[in-house]
């Protein structure tokens, strides 16, 4: 199979909604944007550093880069609504992998209603994926960072520590919950609570990416503010407290530092201002010598990860 | 230097257009789209795949990068607006590898007035660069590969061999004309003539990546056409014709087959619709056998690059 044969495989396996003006096979792809703005955010995946192929499945993967980067919009309080993806492989991979890709993608853009608009192809000895997303705030203002006020009320929706314990069953080959891996292979986002956010007039809004303390030290830095947090209102769930009893590790460290579960965190004016989607843990103070407190202390402990510190 | 410091010293170098409602730094970026459409393409740059760091400066990478993006754009006869850039990079790459990259980047942003709206990093073996343009149709209608017809002229605009002759060079350790060398490491696409072919009225576009056989072979398949080239019309420039000379290499198979100097091929209705920037190169003829006929014949050799094949 030629990589022209390749690329009808693979696009066999997609289909666009109708806001798609001209689809993938061309120099560019034509969206529309029917408010005369356009979100984008861009995402690579790199086997052995975001992903490893005895833990993910192909289609797996398409999902996971698709889900996390419809996080990014929901994030900004918009709908996804297309994704251009470059896939790199070795030489002799099957055209079967990128046909699972594929189904991957385009089963996640079904989730939000977004299409694959673009790609490309390359070989490469390591297997990477770059995704950009774009995405339509329907004529709403898109919620930043920057915005959150001393005095608003901290929440948060979807899950927290999940990926992190389904990471950690996967490393130490322990068998947990199912759903722990999981949530660690294709991440659930809560998409439709981003939208809901930026109605209700959110003053900052951030996908939980990094972990809950590294990016609430994101809104705190870039409003200036610091972000007090509750562990009584951080209560793990049920099927990351059996989990952490199983391994043998605090729930607490992984609700407050787990990354990957695309949790949406945000702060509004106030308590009657919080959709039903969010639960509040925390408040809006004074920038103070740290960015983030748990119960009124610094966290003691690695906050999140960097790939080049 | 920690993640968040290096993204700090990129966007240093850095600066974005009126149009960029929202810059890096946030979630997603926001791109004003004014006439509520947006284009959009992908192309990812591997090393050893797509260049060699002992012949591409970090600087010129990022102009190469950013120029055969921009030239997707120009090949639906757009405008590019911005760019979003992924860079992966060993964990020991300097800063300053990655300044030079910015800097290339942001140079030829200044060539066409776009703006890189946002950005991935990651740890990497091997660099790798995913690059998504958007781009701006300014209201008129965008030029696909499929609206050729027959009794179209086609016509070209920009350089044919140059890259694949500073290639060559650049192999074999031959030393010639330096713009040769220069036009491989980063490309100057005809950028104004795609716009000027949409306004011309032009029925089919798209840029030479691949070779001129090549794209013109994605015309002729995508509009169901032959595209007939005449090789009178088809005189390499002096600069071609002197590295041919020297290298013992047929000035005009690179000509024909030469990829990546991003010229523009179009069809047009007819010779007096053919915008000055643009010389005439062959016609458009009933679907026969062969997608492209090369003074009559099919071209004997190899016509293009495949990844896969």
């Amino acid at each position: 199979m030629n990589e022209f044969e390749l690329i009808d495989e693979i696009t066999s396996h997609l289909h666009q909604q109708p806001n798609v003006l001209l689809g993938p096979g061309d120099d560019a792809a034509m969206l529309a944007a029917p408010d005369g703005r356009v979100l984008a955010s861009t995402d690579i995946l790199i086997e052995h550093v975001h992903f490893r192929q005895e833990w993910t499945t192909p289609y797996e993967l398409g999902r996971r880069a698709a889900a996390q980067n419809f996080a990014d919009i929901a994030a900004m309080g918009g709908v996804p609504t297309a994704l251009l993806v470059g896939v790199a492989a070795p030489k002799a991979q099957q055209s079967q992998w990128f046909s699972e890709v594929a189904r991957g993608l385009q089963d996640e853009c079904d989730v939000v209603g977004a299409s694959v608009i673009g790609g490309d192809l390359s070989a490469s000895d390591r297997i990477m994926i770059a995704v950009t997303v774009l995405g339509d705030m329907r004529g709403a203002d898109p919620v930043a960072r920057s915005g959150a006020r001393v005095g608003d009320v901290v929440a948060v929706a979807g899950r927290l520590g999940w990926s992190a314990f389904g990471l950690a069953a996967l490393v130490s080959g322990a068998s947990i919950d199912s759903a722990l891996l999981s949530a660690y292979r294709v991440p659930i986002p809560p998409y439709a609570a981003g939208v809901e956010a930026a109605a209700a007039g959110a003053t900052a809004l951030i996908d939980v990416s990094d972990g809950l303390l590294a990016d609430a030290g994101h809104i705190a830095d870039a409003s200036q503010v610091t972000i007090e947090l509750e562990t009584p209102s951080l209560v793990p769930d049920p099927e990351v407290l059996a989990a952490a009893r199983q391994l043998g590790i605090p729930a607490l460290g992984a609700v407050l530092t787990g990354g990957e579960d695309h949790a949406l965190l945000a702060a509004f004016p106030d308590a009657s201002s919080v959709p039903a989607s969010f639960r509040i843990i925390g408040r809006v103070a004074g920038r103070g010598e740290h960015a983030v407190l748990v119960d009124g202390h610094p966290y003691q402990g690695k906050q999140g990860h960097d790939h080049f510190g």
